[in-house]
């Protein structure tokens, strides 16, 4: 039974003190109760990562009527499975909501994504999710030009629901001007390029650090996030959690025959 | 252009000392010159994750004509990508093999798994890829009943290919006899359920394992990863590396206008 007041847990990747999540939890606080539950430290580029080997822990930092704030020492992934599983005392969030994260989620670097991750583990639970993020990669990014979108699409995915199964990836793109409004898209295909950056240490010892340029496959099709971001469109990518090809089955079938 | 003797890249996640990687090591040199990269310690359940704020090293502990193995202090995808940019001398690899898993590789865990998260990235540049993954959990498991099972794949795969876009999710059934044979399924989506375990630590201190048990939404369903390990069955999941779901786009742009 919903309860007569929404319930939104909010998380991000880049961990709680980031002024992404402030934004996201500042309009969240309009449309309901909020619980937040987010990373400690930094965890971007974790995936749908989750910990395994070590334990986790919770600590409440706000404890209002109507808000709470959790920050726990995890992965994106984590922090919302942490909250759904024992830290909302049994209540079903009516929405989850991850970021906004400081720079874009597009292309196949959705799979390395921990906003995504956060995302994908509400849809798992059955839960309307939606992922936002934001071309501006600063730390201390201002994010006033993300506020009436945010406030938008979470009175529209409250209002109407999602598809089962499915998440919005919602990108905000940076640099472009006033927003021309809304495209739905699709995830650009393409590769990284020049992926690592290769050093050699003061002891003689080789490392690398992971940095890279993606390639898109297709870089004029009209249909993807990356093209119409750099038109300055905000982009809304349903995105599945079934990562089955059902196109292909009937080829692999003849593969295996 | 190919040369005559196929490469193939070999990873894991349990780490480049087990048993799993072992045997999918020992058939993979019948077919060509191999390449191993692999994680130093365990990095199960790392999904697609990568590692950003940290640099890597990679390690090359075996170095023979047609075999190299490089051990990588980083996530499954680190280990692929490393390789692919800097480790193989700008060879391209004809194939992508990453397991053999200890456990089962099924439902919505592979947003979590990190033997998926490698076997995506070489997917993601266009290689053909293949996860194995076997139910046998324990860290010492016996892999000789998946011998036959990944020699016949790698053959198929490396005469047939795989359509763009699409790697291949092998899952072995363990105590339930002779493999029973193929079977092409889609992923059983569900969810997890009681996630974690509450304990409290010698100083009264909350914290959390993850543990719990998967909850298929159709369990009965005869397509599905779930039900035909259950059977006996080698389960084949053809999976996308692309995530949208252009089914729901025309319901999104409703909801958007």
């Amino acid at each position: 039974m919903r309860e007569k007041r929404p319930l939104i847990l909010v998380g991000n990747d880049d961990s709680y003190s980031f002024n992404g999540i402030k934004m996201l939890i500042k309009v969240a606080r309009e449309f309901g109760d909020v619980v937040v539950s987010a990373p400690l430290v930094h965890q971007s580029g974790k995936g749908g990562g989750i910990t395994i080997t070590e334990p986790l822990r919770a600590t409440l930092k706000v404890d209002e009527p109507g808000y709470k704030v959790w920050v726990v020492n995890g992965t994106p992934a984590d922090c919302c499975k942490l909250a759904l599983d024992q830290l909302l005392d049994g209540r079903v969030p009516d929405l989850v909501v991850a970021g906004i994260n400081h720079g874009l989620n597009v292309g196949v670097a959705l799979l390395n994504s921990g906003t995504i991750g956060y995302t994908m583990e509400g849809c798992v639970h059955g839960i309307e999710s939606v992922a936002f993020s934001y071309g501006n990669y600063s730390y201390d990014a201002d994010m006033a030009q993300c506020e009436p979108v945010v406030r938008d699409v979470i009175a529209r995915v409250l209002r109407t629901g999602l598809p089962k199964g499915v998440c919005l990836n919602v990108n905000m793109p940076y640099g472009t001007g006033p927003f021309k409004g809304y495209k739905v898209t699709t995830t650009c295909m393409g590769r990284w390029v020049h992926e690592f950056e290769h050093r050699v240490d003061p002891n003689g010892h080789d490392y690398y650090w992971m940095t890279g340029d993606y390639a898109p496959d297709y870089p004029a099709d009209e249909s993807t996030d990356v093209y119409n971001l750099k038109q300055g469109y905000v982009t809304v990518t349903p995105c599945h959690v079934d990562q089955t090809d059902r196109e292909a089955m009937s080829q692999i079938s003849d593969l295996l025959r």
